[in-house]
């Protein structure tokens, strides 16, 4: 939990390297999107878990509102957590794509390292935060692929991004 | 591809976090092969995927040989690839933990932004081929899930590192 000490010696990752990251996931969760079947997006599902569709709302109600709270400290949520048709979830994936790319260079540096509480409940380093929005969109996009699977679809491949 | 320039105002993650994250994650996988029943670990499957036991046995060809090799340019693989039994894949987890934590901080932190071939292969930035380590075990951990939720078993919790 504690902040990490910056110098110019202990650079692993930079904001825009992080941002280039997660930007490179969220181009392959887009063409995991793309390749389900529009019938099976919010139904299809293994052992009781959510279907995709309602993991890839979640995904959109924490990237771009994040980028938003950790820049303005505003974490009103923008995205309404019903189903969504696929195509509306693209359309929805590709605002907040740009939108990201807007707000996250405006972000100081030393933001990362300060503790913040996203949407008035999840405190933790700024950092962490983001690096936890990238886990769980890996996360569900691992169980989407083995649902494609199930399905008989070919998921995109994992190294391209 | 190209190499993050590194300043003191630049920094999202150092290297010390980067590891910190990296052992959460193995932390929680580790959980979720120990949540196991060692009669599925190398035979259940989903979808014509792999077993979760030959998974496992792909995250540890790549965890610790990969810091070796970012830090000595030694890329020798020393983990075979046959599935093993869920105790000795634990064992060598364990194993694996400890070397990490002893490698990792001798990295000098410019090392990171220099272009490597992982496993005379894979040629990208060090700081991206780590990244992709840690995204490659949440990918397979999140099919884990699905595997573990399939057989009626109660992962444990995503956020607990």
């Amino acid at each position: 939990m504690s902040a990490q000490p910056a110098s110019a010696e202990n650079v692993f990752l930079t904001p825009q390297g992080f941002l280039d990251h997660w930007q490179g996931h969220r181009r392959l969760t887009r063409r995991v999107i793309e390749a389900y079947p529009e019938g099976q997006f919010n139904t299809f599902a293994i052992g009781g878990m959510r279907p995709f569709g309602t993991m890839a709302v979640e995904l959109l109600r924490m990237a771009a509102p994040s980028v938003r709270g950790i820049l303005t400290g505003d974490w009103t949520q923008t995205v309404t957590a019903d189903p969504k048709p696929r195509d509306e979830v693209l359309r929805l994936w590709d605002e907040s794509t740009k939108e990201m790319n807007d707000l996250w260079p405006r972000i100081p540096a030393s933001r990362f390292q300060e503790t913040l509480k996203a949407f008035g409940q999840y405190e933790d380093t700024a950092y962490r935060l983001a690096l936890y929005l990238v886990d769980n969109e890996v996360h569900h996009r691992g169980q989407g692929y083995v649902y494609l699977r199930a399905l008989n679809v070919e998921p995109p491949h994992f190294w391209e991004r």
